[in-house]
């Protein structure tokens, strides 16, 4: 390990709440050099939802390369695009009634936000973008300017502009009305905010805190954005691909967006692709308005297509949707169990987690985690909630494993919890 | 091909010079599904140097994948990157008495180029940063604001801050000093400039029409920053790794700079990768205050290490200049041979090219290469200049093979040219 | 009118009208070109609190000018500065236990107001400035930044920025808490809002359509700026200078804030004359780091002091208290009389109006009133807020006159809305 | 003195250099408390070209003031605006073969500037304001951000945007073409730099350190911008009303720009006045887009339309032109007479100056004229000129007494130069 201390940048992160050197993984599990084996409740942070090298397509991988299919490509055709392309539209967009134009915008989440930023600026002729509280997009600068954490803001170290950041669905106290406030900003004529070109959100927010917006929530700010000729766009990146359960995380709130960002897990193999999908009559890129070395990723496609096997009936995800009920009560029931840690349950299909009015138990619980080898990490701006991430083709008996080991560290922590607090009056 | 005519986004782009269906590549070629056999003078845009699918780096990918090694990893510790740092210190920083500190910004260049400017703003605490003209940095915000070409810029839909563009070494007319200029920008105290966090260059202006700075030029350039204490960044995503011959482009100029950007060619494979390099003491970040999905992109990890086998001697060095020295005298001649063309050669290494004063000559010329099954693409403002970019470990039966196709272009061409001209009277 | 129409450009506004030419002024009347007397509720929005050309100030203004005192001395020092600040701490500020600084940043408003933002900026060295819905500062490009009116705003060219528009006091439906949503915001390290350098506010909102502050939420609001370090800006330039009965308008919420602006009425006569005030800790300021030709206007710091003459008992103060009783009154009952115009009451002091349901309303009545002879605007961001700013020294007798016509107006347009009705029906 | 201490912001500034306390003034005098005469080479920074408290003008004022005139009206038709209205178009507009239209947006020089911006954005559908090194117009955002002065602004607090500095006429050492770079970037489509809305500039640049645009440069740079469809704005604040001698700066370049800023001067009394000129067809404002308390500031329009009397004949402007040449020989005598002293004569018209290698020497000399009683200023980025400006009606007379000062100052300082070199030596 001195030779990331000496030899990487300090920005590293998540190597230090996990200190070792992982080696090798499969399914659920990774394996350190040392041998020892770790559960992941992680999942490459929503990158790898079919787990870790899924066989099918590590064999549609390992010929590709093989053959020596073409590896890059830029936006030349390929054969791999082709097929990518085909079965997406196949198995996905087809039968969701959807024919959204597929843009490759470069390998990763961020390009595929900016790459939207830009066509809905196209597109509207206005600047302003509206975002949520507890946003994530992306680092690069037109994403920065729409993601709320204040520490990766102050990153940029120039001052964010043309984005105005509104209350996210479970921001406000209650009895607040979100979407009321966003209409009334956009509205009246002196709310001082510009008619907005796009509103871009996730219908879960991941890195935020595992935010859930509900489907109404969902439906009205859509029918507020029809109303008023501003562009809907959902990032996808984590919560897409099946995390909740169907394909893309808006179905069940049965509204279509006007853009859709997807990235993670689209290759399914932790093959960095992404892509921006638009309604057809907003495709008014010019050729090479927005380009991009790594935007024909053709490994990436050959997963990616293989992937999307796993889309052709509804098995995959009800499946998702029965892990997700074992979740939700186990954690239900682990928060019970210790009303003094002050836990509540958040989130949607196998994205969940628990929120703790002390951030430093989540922080404290992952550790705990961490040293019975199960991966998981905290989000949220002050880290105080646990999230549960696993591979969607995690195991029911992984699953449970894990959840044991969940439930054992807050046990752990909660009776330190108690012992500590006369401690804390001491100081 | 209707397939991406139905649903890929317009925004393509190269697919429309080379309408075709790339399927399988190797070393200096490819083939498209009908088995036609193409010669590759373009390589990736650069993220090709060592060909296509090159044989040692496949073998090593091939059992990487086939072990389950781990594939994506985010920024957690693994086997695959820690051999990819020694290797790269070993081989690369070492040997040049360079200690810089590696950062992994995400797998595209516009990653490691946004978290280039960020670092220079928050070490120096300064906002501007000074690029210069016909620059290119990439599509996403922060970047976008230091690329020169117009109809990129315009694509972001928002004013574009916070940077100045400087004429680079060859854009102003003679007697003109563009570093003269820069110097009266920052020591007077009324030009309008703020004292700049950062300069960033490429040392040959690829996209921007191969544009070379001379080695003085950049040392006046080195010895300005310095001077003023501003941070001085190379953009070596291009004509890195080896293009102009030495591993970084701007060793023979004998300046060291304060942050280096990589990417394209990096990995060796054309998979996704790509490093920030920055001088230890300027090594500020906090622990994820830049992050990113694909930041830890295992594959790319072991072909970039293999690729590394290239520079532990000076013979890969060596042979690119060779050919260099070949395709250099080719363009003189072809380009003496057809004065009514008025080209003119530029380049260094093997990023050559032939600038014509109309430029609509460059594109016919690549566009009747094609039909000779040779792929070569266009570059400048106005697409003026034929680009040659072969991978450098190109035969030199092909290297000439190549040559003879272009020299034959230009020939066809240039007789259109003279038949033409008594028809644009006509008009 | 004709010259008006031929040189002058397209952006005069309150001509347009009031479609007459005025010569001659006098206390609440003014009289045009033929002779015409109008009575006047505007006040020069604002900036004619003690009536036109009130004699004792321009007894003043003769002999100084008489005496060839200096007229231009841009921040020299002389003695009708001296004059008018010493006046200004004897009568204003130190009764008052403040002792802010005062600084001239040029004649006018926006001037202030810009002042105020560089100097937060400076102080705190953030760049966001959080101002509210329907704010109006000013039409320079910071003042403008931070004020709501979309036309205003648009009128700019660029995008606004380093600003967000945060609900004023009574922006949002019931029963939702803009302080507390403020506070969210702050508070929250994902809120995607930076800690601001300055909130600034009118605590009623003149143009943005007579919104009152309450005194509750006013001093909630100086709380929290406090908590959190933030300076708090009031720009007192409508609605100061004894507009809603004291010096200052913040004086009955008891709150002081950090900086405040101060114009329009501040020269009594009006002169163009601008102060902003700052703490004294606050004086931050290099020397001409600010700067403006004409902030050494000593006419008008000669009519200033003579003006302060009327703030040295309470007796002022409290006509105006009678006054505002009689506007309350009689407004409350013409929108009593007349349900069906969907009327309501706002105000404080001498700024009250009555706001319409339907915009058009309002300025129907105003132009029935003009056609009475009574000087009346319409303010709000659809100009639905007919708006009552007569001087403050108006007699109770025009007082009452106008208060009369107001009356009248609103009948004769009540009257034609029944019988438009059936018409509207028809369209 | 002390009221100032106590009571006025640390940002006052001339005081520092005069410290003293003017009661009084009078044509090209000043007298302070204690009764001393200062002779005033400075007018005001160019607001009082018609000397101080001019009698014709006092007393059309007097007359005005005494009438109860209207005072303060808006936008709203007043007779005195239609009087400076018709006058301005009959004596200065018409004879020069201009029907540009006048807009009043604000009384000061920067709200001129800023309305001019706006309007430029607003025709254009551009964001890019071209403005120059060294180049002076103005304290609000707008103007600030085509402001050279890197103090004034860092001043901003925040980064100033929508703007790029170009070199100036005598910006750059020969043999550089500035016109021919600023083309270059317009031309290039990969400069960096956006089609311009506009390009501003000051003939002479006063606050700049008095650089001198020559005619040539001004119609190279006139014909550019129509080449290109760029509006040129000529920003005549400080140098327009008779400065160098015709009544705007620019005639005698032969060009006319598309928008005309005048302040300063041109109410001829030092009130605030300033006005905003536009060709016919540029004049698409909406009514009240850019508005301002003191827009209709009626006694500067009395006093502005008595000093256009000065431009009925071409007497006055001839009569600059002799004084101009009897400061420029006697400068020029005074730099010959002192070569130890390194200092270069600047200047047009009645603005000249000494430009020092060493900038102490200016201000040395400017402290050495006050004790002689002489009022003048240094100008530019180090404040190494010393700056002439008296009013255009100084008698010749006190013209000579001013300059026999001037040389005076020269020489004690001279004399100290060579007196304190061995000192140098010794630290």
């Amino acid at each position: 390990m001195d030779i990331f201390e000496q030899h990487e940048s300090a920005v590293r992160s998540y190597c230090r709440s996990w200190p070792t050197v992982f080696q090798k993984a499969k399914g659920d599990h990774l394996w350190d050099e040392a041998g020892t084996q770790y559960l992941d409740f992680f999942a490459g942070a929503g990158a790898l939802n079919y787990g870790h090298n899924p066989e099918p397509l590590k064999r549609a991988l390992l010929d590709y390369i093989e053959n020596d299919g073409v590896t890059h490509s830029l936006d030349t055709h390929t054969t791999a695009k082709a097929a990518f392309l085909e079965r997406l539209h196949e198995v996905v967009l087809e039968p969701r009634g959807m024919d959204h134009k597929v843009m490759f915008p470069g390998p990763t989440g961020t390009n595929a936000v900016e790459a939207a930023l830009k066509l809905a600026r196209k597109v509207t002729g206005r600047d302003t973008v509206v975002s949520f509280t507890n946003a994530f997009h992306g680092m690069t600068l037109g994403s920065l300017a729409i993601t709320g954490n204040s520490m990766k803001r102050q990153g940029a170290g120039v001052p964010l502009g043309n984005a105005i950041s509104m209350p996210y669905d479970s921001f406000l106290e209650e009895p607040s009305d979100s979407i009321g406030y966003l209409e009334s900003f956009i509205e009246d004529g002196g709310s001082g905010m510009e008619l907005p070109a796009l509103v871009i959100l996730e219908t879960v927010q991941a890195e935020g805190g595992i935010n859930v917006a509900s489907f109404g929530w969902l439906q009205r700010l859509s029918e507020l954005c029809k109303r008023h000729g501003i562009l809907l766009a959902v990032d996808d990146i984590q919560v897409g691909c099946g995390r909740t359960g169907p394909f893309f995380s808006f179905e069940p709130a049965g509204i279509t967006p006007d853009i859709i960002c997807l990235s993670k897990s689209l290759s399914g193999y932790g093959l960095p692709l992404a892509v921006t999908l638009m309604r057809p009559d907003l495709d008014v890129w010019a050729p090479g308005e927005h380009n991009g070395t790594f935007r024909g990723h053709n490994p990436a496609f050959v997963t990616a297509t293989a992937a999307l096997d796993n889309w052709t009936s509804d098995d995959f995800s009800d499946e998702v949707k029965v892990k997700s009920q074992v979740v939700g009560e186990r954690l239900t029931e682990i928060a019970g169990a210790h009303p003094e840690m002050k836990a509540t349950v958040r989130g949607r299909g196998l994205i969940q987690g628990l929120a703790f009015e002390d951030p430093s138990h989540a922080s404290r619980i992952a550790r705990a985690c961490f040293e019975e080898h199960l991966l998981i990490e905290t989000a949220g701006p002050d880290g105080e909630v646990l999230k549960l991430l696993p591979p969607l083709t995690v195991t029911e008996e992984h699953l449970e494993q894990g959840l044991d080991i969940v439930a054992g560290a807050v046990e752990k922590i909660a009776a330190g919890v108690e012992a500590t607090e006369p401690e804390e009056v001491g100081r």
